[in-house]
């Protein structure tokens, strides 16, 4: 059974050591998150699998790793400038600030409702009523007073400014003046560095369509009320792929592309029946898609939260970026663009004429996938002598730790010096990290071990170096190896403990 | 023979999809580079053979991976708002800007003589005439013009401004509201992720000492003036390990990590005889640091310059960023702590009572590893057939692609079905990427997996399903396996070719 609760998550998290607080030793710093020993585990394997999948699986894929910090003219004609913000609203007896969907969100039914009655909305439609409030910022302020919004931070109702956008991108000067120019923004998403450069990509590999471009990296969004632990962060981390098609076959791929990914879930152990498919309604697509999936997977506590996002772009984002629009036939309405160098096109595999294609972007979040990971691993078990224990039913490609193995005494040699060796051989399987596991006692270092996931503990005991109570000989040179999830435990000699490992684990 | 200038690694990198200039199609942007197909394997290759060595294979180490965005009491208490900057200088006539240093080393051997001549300071110790001119500004600028220092923009004098600090780290407004303390830094170096994290690592995985956390992640640095391709870069990735040592034996350890970073570096291909050691002198060591040891590496057209720096950095970090400092008994000077809310100790190993470890940090630089990488790995060979080639000799497991596997016909059916069955078959080997690879004919694929470094080429031809023309059954079911170094051509059955390939890899 998966957890029932963000709480039990963040508590295993923050006791075993995936995830904590950034900064934490100044007090925290809101919708920061640092990973620890086995998050930083967790994390490169999910991120390892999707590569493997995305990227060496296919024969149409080529990687990128481009800059963090970006030009400010990307993210002009990106549209980020313009429209990549949130309504906010202040509070002006305290100076709070909040994002207004946020504070509405966290209203009663009854508020809610009565804002919904003012503004001539229903309150069924929590996305219209939002949008009718960002349309009329007059309105809205009057209706929050008279509805009586309260403060969640204060508990009272509060007196409400109009509602305004609040552009979510971190900007930052770059070299040592700082005039009007020299500033560039942390990208809000990584797609923008695969668009511009689409060009070298085509140029240096050779790539026809159709063909996609892979990433995985951080990204970073100035969030007015980061929330619901790794969920909504400020500093997250994105794996995105722009497919780029020739267009009249975009709606055919963006259904490939669909099933593809809601298998890839499928293999990290999130099931299909725990995503809903959101084919998002037309009037609230954004206004460059044609058509958006939006994975909605079921997280404890939060409910139906987007995990990933595919959308069919259409020509947008090559249009907006290249140079000579108005000679490229664009489908999708775009900004002029005067400052590109480059014209973004490839030939048409047909008849050889330059095009810009459609783009289909599969675009998921490494934190959230870890979040939705963890918590369908997540099982409480009540065990046959009574006993609760909590168990990481993780897929063992995703383990942060492979195999513990456990020497029984800490202090005798003889145990020690086998047990560091076995570790090396299984280290040198590659197949991921193998611990040698001796801060506890063995009763411990199992519980440890379930809860963190570790497919296989192997110990190494007295009998193993023929020290044992009762000499039985049959015993040495062996190992006990316990199984996470079945908790059987069983002899394995340790000249064949290598193959029996891997094939576990392969 | 390694490449012999910067100039012919820029060009491959760029022709052949490694690296390409941040932000491109905007003119780009200064000091930052994108990582292009190839560039990201190569690059991901470094960063996994450096958690293998120093995180897998020893029992001594945990992972970590902390924000980028940092609380701004982090680099305030780090010592690095008041150090972290470059002294920097004006030229009046032009507005232009630059680092003082640089600016010194740009000028003719007659000029920097002058210039030290002013200064009272011997032009052979160029670190100490930088200091010199720092420590009195207004001498400095006085000996600039009388010197006839030339801005390198203009080609003319400058007039020059007295030299003043510039701190080096990018800024930026955290949250909605823009007041005087809602803003934090990108991390100047990953280290301080690491120190902050201390008491977590050490709480979660009960360690002890000794033992080390070890962190790989993208850092920022402001700097004046970004040269020299990717080795001076505003946005680079560290590889860095803070290594936790009870004081007394922090000697010890700081010449195990030396010895252990150069076999490292050996096993990457970067050869001892190549790196100088520089035992930095006690008068140039940062405030913090004991003894620091610089890796020296010779890089093509810049001569020796650092790879790696491995510092004894006493218990100088841990202790500016704990609290109760007063009664820890630091070694090392510390600013005043009243932010902290942790305390960083742990249990003296013998006497169990806390102590403030101290700590020694080899730390990398991933894109100056590189650079040094593909520097050794560039080879420029005339053939017996008196044809020149470039070839990458890059060690096995740092190669952007395992293997090529190429149909010889592109449009036949009976061949490119029995090569995408072996590029599946390959890639299922978990060794890196295989590509499937029909952008050209032969002859075009050789060159391109020479110069970016393929270990092996697996070629299927008409006579390996049955087809060719003098029909010698003996060649059926069989593949052209090419070696990138040697050019020897082996003719392999399908079925031993996994084990052949994985024989020659692991």
């Amino acid at each position: 059974m998966p957890a029932t609760s963000m709480e039990e998550l963040v508590s295993l998290c923050k006791r075993r050591g995936f995830i904590f607080q950034g900064s934490e030793i100044y007090g925290g710093l809101q919708g920061f998150y640092d990973y620890g020993p086995l998050g930083v585990e967790l994390k490169n394997n999910i991120k390892a699998a999707w590569w493997r999948s995305n990227v060496y699986e296919r024969d149409d894929m080529e990687g990128l790793d481009a800059s963090i910090i970006m030009h400010r003219m990307v993210l002009r004609h990106s549209g980020h400038e313009a429209t990549f913000s949130d309504p906010m609203i202040d509070n002006k007896k305290n100076n709070k600030r909040y994002r207004l969907d946020h504070l509405l969100k966290d209203q009663k039914a009854d508020v809610q409702a009565k804002v919904a009655e003012i503004m001539g909305e229903s309150a069924d439609n929590f996305a219209a009523l939002v949008a009718a409030l960002n349309a009329k910022p007059a309105q809205a302020s009057a209706a929050f007073k008279e509805a009586g919004v309260r403060d969640p931070f204060s508990g009272e109702v509060g007196e409400w400014t109009d509602p305004k956008p609040f552009n979510m991108m971190f900007r930052t000067t770059i070299g040592p003046v700082a005039d009007e120019e020299s500033y560039g923004y942390l990208r809000p998403e990584t797609a923008q560095g695969i668009f511009t450069n689409f060009k070298n990509v085509v140029d240096s590999t050779s790539r026809r369509l159709p063909f996609g471009i892979a990433q995985i990296g951080k990204a970073f969004r100035n969030e007015i009320t980061p929330r619901n632990f790794i969920f909504r962060v400020r500093e997250l981390e994105q794996m995105e792929i722009e497919f780029f098609v020739t267009p009249g076959t975009d709606e055919e791929w963006h259904e490939h592309w669909l099933e593809k990914r809601l298998k890839w879930w499928e293999d990290q152990g999130v099931p299909r029946e725990k995503i809903e498919i959101l084919d998002v309604p037309k009037e609230d697509l954004a206004h460059y898609s044609k058509r958006t999936y939006d994975l909605m997977y079921d997280y404890p506590t939060l409910g139906h939260e987007e995990i990933e996002g595919i959308a069919n772009r259409s020509d947008y984002d090559l249009g907006s970026h290249t140079k000579s629009q108005s000679e490229l036939g664009l489908v999708a309405k775009v900004e002029e663009n005067n400052d590109s160098i480059a014209k973004l096109t490839i030939p048409h595999p047909e008849t050889n004429k330059p095009v810009v294609p459609f783009v289909i972007e599969p675009s998921a979040g490494v934190d959230r996938a870890m979040l939705a990971v963890l918590s369908e691993a997540f099982t409480k078990e009540t065990l046959e002598n009574g006993n609760e224990r909590i168990v990481l039913k993780l897929k063992p490609h995703l383990a942060p730790i492979k195999v513990a193995v456990i020497p029984l005494a800490r202090n005798r040699e003889e145990i020690t010096d086998v047990a560091k060796a076995i570790k090396a051989e299984l280290q040198g399987l590659g197949l991921g990290r193998v611990l040698y596991e001796d801060s506890g006692n063995i009763g411990k270092a199992y519980r440890r071990h379930d809860e963190v996931g570790t497919p296989y503990c192997v110990t190494v005991d007295f009998d193993t170096v023929g020290l044992g109570e009762n000499t039985d000989e049959s015993l040495k040179d062996t190992v006990t190896v316990r199984d996470r999830d079945t908790l059987a435990q069983e002899r394995v000699k340790i000249s064949e403990l290598a193959g029996w490992i891997q094939a576990k684990l392969r």
